[in-house]
């Protein structure tokens, strides 16, 4: 198989009971997730980046938490207006953005 | 933050409008997620080892998907049988298991 060289994770708070409500859900994750998606799209990098929502992280209060591997680099507080920063630097520059990172 | 040596993403089929259903679902990849984590508590290694189910990674024929990072292992077909194996060769021995990865 052809493994991401970009995995991104999003936490949309979905429970293994269904349930799908917690703190980053609560504050648009699953929104964050379709741009996330649709931004990855336009720039044409669907095939280098993997876009995966997830369950809980544990740590609400940092959140919406988005994580990046495999170079283990965490986000938080994250945005509809973080995103572009993020796949300008990061994904398609390849410098971590260290402002959104989580300390 | 103290960020994972290990993290274990389980797919749970789990989808953004809160169903939970789908092909890992089916072949029980919630008490797949529960006994890694499980296991993982038994070896103490809580503190190294994070496990998070996620939604669909798209390849639901080599379900049920384990993924390993920052190692970028991908693991098909898993099932309660292999955690041992994953946990004792892999999360414990640092070399991932071969015969289970997805090619």
């Amino acid at each position: 198989m052809k493994k991401p060289k970009y995995h991104v994770f999003i936490c949309s708070s979905s429970r293994i009971n269904g349930q799908q409500k917690g703190f980053c859900h609560s504050k648009n994750s699953v929104n964050l997730l379709e741009e996330f998606m649709e931004e990855i799209e336009e720039r044409g990098l669907g095939g280098d980046v993997l876009v995966t929502h997830t369950g809980c992280f544990g740590i609400c209060e940092k959140g919406p938490v988005v994580v990046v591997y495999p170079h283990n680099v965490w986000y938080g507080g994250v945005t509809s207006d973080d995103i572009e920063v993020i796949m300008d630097e990061h994904i398609e520059g390849g410098s971590p953005v260290k402002s959104l990172e989580i300390n």
